[in-house]
């Protein structure tokens, strides 16, 4: 292959390895996996790219991904309304609900603070959060931010922001993974978890 | 190698992958290994294999391995005499030690129940707690089982015996891992930690 014949692949493995989680080695293997498969399939996957792009917004309610505004957890009129789950990514919100044990509202950040790479609180959607809590109808903000240093920096910021609403803001809980053996548990989280130890019942 | 010669070596490969976390393959590569290493490095290890086995005695109080009795932690003035932190494994307490968060006693209980291995609750070294708690100085007991089933199942039968003593029974938290990412922990993990929300200060 000369250099320029070379250049359709070059371009895709060099587009393909920009998405975080997938190197150079991964983009590679991607572009001729897709160059070995049938056309169908390949303009089916760009479709579905082009759909999900073209048409998936923002909840203006929540800032979750949605085809339709608000989204449907949002417009479910069984959803607890008292409660609402601040998240860091639209994909924490799938996490969440695949536990089938949350049946309240989500906020969705679209980030953490990280200093490091020029995030600022400006640019977390925190703007329609306020209104959201002006109704009265709120009791409880559960954050549930990774317990990261830029996810506790994150939760710290909002605790800040609304610990002067007469509402219950909470953390998910830090400690002990299920099914996890505590000897191949770090000290920091051995630590969390004597702290914050529960009643046994 | 004819097979009467290599006896030696399967001897050791197969003793050696008897070990728990060591497999047939490393168990070859530790005896080849040691096959190399200067004699006295061998008889060292060898030296500390049979002292650590001969000289080490358990505890009376706590269980814990040591060399003395009681151990050097029932034996400080320092702890805290109020509280007991139960464990499955003398390991555990070493990796409790290295938080350096936890200032009680312990008590080790070499195991857990387990139906299917046969350990059933006389398995478990529990007798020697019971008069521990007869003095009156013990607040509290701290369960630091794993949170497995057979860890799961060892604290409800501890709380079962101990519910009726006018002391506090916890367990320590199970939540999400310090430094985790919400998108890589299981929904059990997950549940638990919305489930057993902290107040946020």
């Amino acid at each position: 292959m000369s250099a320029d014949r070379s250049q359709p692949a070059r371009t895709v493995i060099e587009k393909l390895s920009r998405i975080p989680g997938i190197g150079s080695k991964s983009a590679q293997r991607i572009a001729f996996f897709l160059l070995k498969q049938d056309p169908r399939f390949v303009n089916d996957l760009i479709s579905a790219i082009r759909d999900f792009r073209e048409n998936t917004i923002f909840c203006s309610s929540c800032n979750n991904i949605t085809l339709e505004d608000p989204c449907y957890i949002c417009a479910d009129p069984r959803r607890d309304r008292s409660t609402i789950c601040i998240v860091e990514e639209p994909y924490n919100v799938i996490s969440l609900e695949k536990t089938a044990h949350y049946n309240g509202l989500y906020h969705v950040l679209h980030g953490n603070l990280s200093p490091l790479k020029g995030i600022g609180p400006d640019e977390l959607r925190l703007d329609n959060l306020i209104p959201r809590l002006g109704t009265g109808a709120v009791k409880e903000l559960i954050i549930a931010t990774s317990p990261t240093t830029e996810g506790n920096a994150t939760a710290h910021y909002i605790h800040e922001i609304f610990k002067k609403h007469p509402i219950r803001i909470t953390r998910i809980a830090l400690g002990l993974p299920i099914g996890s053996d505590i000897d191949y548990v770090d000290s920091l989280t051995i630590s969390k978890a004597l702290e914050d130890r529960t009643e046994f019942n």
